[in-house]
């Protein structure tokens, strides 16, 4: 099954839009774990067994393994949701991006090493950075378009014959990029008038959407301004507001809360029948 | 000692613009290599060997490492040439690029893990992605620009209030990423046109030139487009056409007859009295 299915076949039996960013940082962890690289997965491990059910797709992010010589952590989490939880699509969060035989690399890395469904990219080097990633049709291929950051606008905001740089990027990936129908775009929570731009430019093509919860995006406006008719479209991650919401030996159970709340919110405006 | 400073040390005491890019990939090493992740610090410790007194930098490319799992023998390539050559900038190529803590994560993995004296980065995600490698004063930090390959164009030469994307870039990181004098540029060899434009936004700031060898860039239009008046400026880069020069047991003096050649050609266009 692709992995455009995959997350389909999610959003519904789980009905939920809501992303788990597994983004570990050995300094917030839980006050009862060690500070020890080990502890990177056991605390994973507490997070998925308290949300799969709350979830259309897991998110680890590689800098947070690869900064503390922890591969080992990451090809474990991942191997522990495959095998527990194999309905749940995974995106390695990495914004890879180079050209030919190394863009070959970097999707080895992603897809066969650690067995990722999905994996960012960065669009700037244009089309034959892509394709690497893009030929494996069965994965997902999520494109950086307009990020979350205060900075996104430096360049991503230039104007280009009268329309900004983000949207030939939405443009270019919908028409030519996207021929194996498995691109997705990064469009972050907190510029929905941007997300309402380029859900009109890009149809159903779904969105991973960071920045909500620690970012500050606004879910009444991003929802209305993403969700395709069918109520779906948007993989909307949170990772330090689930992660951390307790310090405490009952940080699972404050994740597993935090979850519904972020779920139940993005429900109150989700076109829903 | 700055990165830049250091670089231009080398340039001096080596007489050279090459940097020899670290590719190691399992399936092109000589023939007496067993086929294990052990090699290629071995193969990279041989091809070090033969060409040290010859280049200004060495560049790992991190992706024929963490595609294997092998980032031990990135850690042990590079600790290899601190303790032998201390004298020959590292840069690791991992073309990074995210936001705040996450971006925090990319720069410890870079300049802490792997002790990297340089990476490069992706500058789409704008300056607050860029800053929290920039505040490494004395460490490089090399912003994609005009990249060598053939789909550059899709979104680097789009034209913003007349002049392509790639010069705004240049100038916004000129102007106003490079408070800390440590930013350079990458500026593929394909294109001298180009980097003539660039040279002359920028001034004297490094440029990393990848695309000569493999890729086909003319050395004599990339050197007379880029070098700066002292003849120096230009970081070039081969990969390829040196690490696999030959692939049998004379590899190292294959490599470094062709490092030697690459060196020679350049100088023949260098500003040199």
């Amino acid at each position: 099954m692709s992995f455009i299915e995959n997350l389909k076949n999610c959003w519904q039996q789980n009905n939920s839009l809501v992303c788990v960013g597994l983004d570990p940082d050995l300094l917030r962890l839980p006050s009862h774990f060690e500070k020890t690289a080990d502890s990177i997965f056991e605390f994973n491990k507490d997070i998925i067994d308290a949300t799969h059910d709350l979830v259309c797709a897991y998110k680890p992010q590689i800098a947070y393994f690869s900064a503390i010589s922890a591969e080992r952590q990451l090809e474990k989490t991942i191997d522990y949701i495959k095998s527990n939880y194999p309905q749940i699509p995974i995106i390695l969060d990495a914004k890879r991006g180079d050209i030919g035989s190394t863009a070959e690399m970097y999707a080895t890395e992603a897809f066969s090493r650690y067995n990722a469904d999905a994996v960012t990219i960065n669009p700037y080097m244009g089309y034959d950075s892509a394709e690497p990633f893009l030929r494996y049709k069965d994965r997902g291929v999520i494109l950086l378009c307009r990020t979350s950051n205060s900075g996104a606008g430096d360049i991503q905001d230039l104007i280009v014959n009268g329309i900004p740089i983000y949207e030939h990027v939405a443009k270019l990936i919908s028409e030519k990029w996207n021929a194996n129908n498995n691109c997705l775009l990064v469009v972050g929570a907190t510029w929905p008038n941007q997300m309402t731009r380029i859900r009109s430019i890009v149809g159903d093509m779904p969105f991973l959407v960071p920045g909500v919860g620690a970012q500050g995006g606004d879910v009444e406006e991003l929802v209305k301004a993403g969700q395709t008719k069918n109520g779906t479209g948007l993989i909307i991650n949170s990772s330090r507001a689930i992660l951390y919401a307790s310090s405490g030996a009952d940080f699972a159970a404050a994740a597993r809360a935090e979850t519904i709340a972020l779920r139940d919110t993005i429900d109150r405006f989700r076109n829903i029948s």
